[in-house]
């Protein structure tokens, strides 16, 4: 089968003040890559948009690189094989890259870059979700970060997006009490499906603190905080002794970056509750993901750990779908079909 | 010897609302208490004045409960005994008791309530400094709470009081760049004299944030925060990666208690570090105080620890000593002597 020539790409061309704005972004057509020595070929089904990508736009001090003005917006994506030179790479083969696809329709990558993806365990974009980066995220900031134990009660904001989901679960069947904290009538439906005991919606209350206070009668043991700004501060005046809260993201300030963030302190309430804040990056946890992909996957096969999922259609639809997610649209974990899906019924 | 019948006493009449003032207190005599069934009787030699009372005087929630209006304000002491119920303690023996004395001359104790001293081992104000609470705050917040390994960069906020002197020369006895933050010149040169490797007065720096990196080019690895307040907020803009927070007092939030403390939050800088902020509390260790006493009584004994004290005079001092504490206007431990030291020279 010959290979297209023509490789659609979205490059990042400035750099947003604030909230970013499709026009960041330039649609371009490139040349399909030749795969080098011990390079393969990959042709992008779903492309990752994800709240990280945020800071990877912004000229100021991140925890990674940012993408340079010019190049293809980064981002991962799972892929077709499509020619390889990279043993035991061969086309038919689905692999899963977790930041170094980009924003197009091929790349050439070196195996190191990929996973392999057997389609037989889950549908292809619980790839790059529970079986994923998000599932990592949720698994390591509560059970590794946030210490979080049966009994606890554990509030997650964000609760319906993509690690909020993956997070709810894994405190239900660790036997915790999850409380999500969400942004619409129908996220608090899509959490309460995915078994979240009890769920907020920040929009519907003139009173956040005592809504979570409600919610978490016994204070709150674990918070996973992927959120920051207003949400944050009602969570911190409701922390049980030893709280720990797991700072995952502050998409809250997707629209701010590099502006001061004023606000609440806590650090009368943290000495009060003895509490445990703790910023949480999954690469920290890359030497020990092996135990942790078992558990995922077992769980996910037990049916223990289900994502709903938000699926824009066409390369066209990238930035659009980035900017849904940053303004709390999407509903599950958002990604991008750009192709085919060879396992799809 | 007969005893005196009379036994001064401060009484906490009003809670304070901001700062407190001497007015919040009421001079008063009452009858010295007889010593019941298996308690001692104790003559203060030296009264404990310290931060943590300040959370004791207000109304607001707290981790440990309130002094009621009308009681006498609590507090620790050195103390002798002058008559006992309570073997192996005998009159003449010297004790000291972290919270149970109160702001009086005379206490009627049960001995759980106190530990012996040894004044071989060293003067009798260090065991309500570095051989008490202090020590103890200053070696689990660093040692524990704040992970300290030699190499790193610690900053310690109030560096001239009573757990920053301490803390500076266990940092740097650990091999580690200790770094005072403190209010006045003399203080600086107090640190310095302690060990701190530097030392900034905040009162003399436009640009705090700015002072912090220059006293610390590799970032900061631990900050004790005695302070809270602006001070907080200039180290968080300078952690380093993985640093550690122990937010163990919040003086500087002495005279605004129970009003919000608004200012700049710092989720982002904790993401990208993936710092860890704790709330401390040395009460938490003292299922495992008998190895730090052991460490800390041998470093006092090598010489590796000293401590400056600021030492008010009379019974009628104790609640103006409170106030220097809470206004910075000491330098080294405060303490009030309220009756002669038999073992002075």
């Amino acid at each position: 089968m010959a290979l297209p020539t023509v490789n659609k790409q979205w490059r990042l061309t400035s750099y947003p003040e604030g909230m970013p704005a499709e026009g960041n972004w330039t649609f371009s057509e490139g040349a399909v890559p030749e795969p080098g020595p011990g390079q393969l070929l990959a042709r992008a089904i779903y492309l990752d948009v994800a709240p990280y990508m945020r800071g990877r736009i912004s000229p100021q001090k991140n925890y990674a690189a940012g993408v340079a003005l010019g190049d293809v917006m980064m981002g991962g994506a799972i892929a077709e094989v499509v020619a390889s030179n990279a043993k035991p790479y061969k086309p038919g083969d689905i692999v899963v890259t977790d930041h170094n696809f980009g924003w197009q329709e091929y790349a050439a990558l070196r195996p190191a870059a990929v996973r392999p993806v057997d389609p037989k365990l889950a549908p292809l974009p619980y790839w790059l979700d529970a079986l994923g980066m998000n599932g990592l995220t949720a698994y390591f900031a509560l059970l590794d970060a946030g210490g979080m134990k049966a009994g606890d009660t554990v509030v997650i904001s964000a609760a319906a997006g993509s690690v909020g989901q993956i997070a709810g679960q894994i405190a239900k069947l660790s036997g915790c009490l999850a409380v999500g904290i969400t942004s619409s009538p129908e996220k608090v439906r899509a959490c309460r499906e995915a078994g979240y005991a009890d769920a907020i919606d920040y929009n519907a209350e003139s009173d956040l603190p005592a809504a979570v206070a409600r919610a978490c009668p016994a204070g709150v043991d674990v918070y996973i905080d992927n959120t920051g700004g207003p949400i944050h501060d009602a969570v911190m005046q409701n922390l049980a002794t030893h709280a720990r809260v797991v700072i995952v993201g502050s998409i809250s300030l997707a629209g701010k970056f590099g502006q001061p963030d004023i606000g609440l302190r806590f650090q009368r309430q943290i000495l009060i509750a003895r509490a445990t804040i703790r910023g949480f990056l999954v690469s920290d946890y890359q030497h020990i993901q092996a135990e942790a992909r078992r558990r995922l996957g077992a769980w996910h096969a037990a049916g223990l750990i289900k994502s709903r999922f938000d699926i824009a259609q066409g390369i066209a639809a990238t930035p659009g779908a980035f900017l849904r997610l940053l303004t709390s649209r999407n509903t599950g974990k958002q990604l991008v079909q750009v192709g085919p899906d060879p396992t799809a019924a």
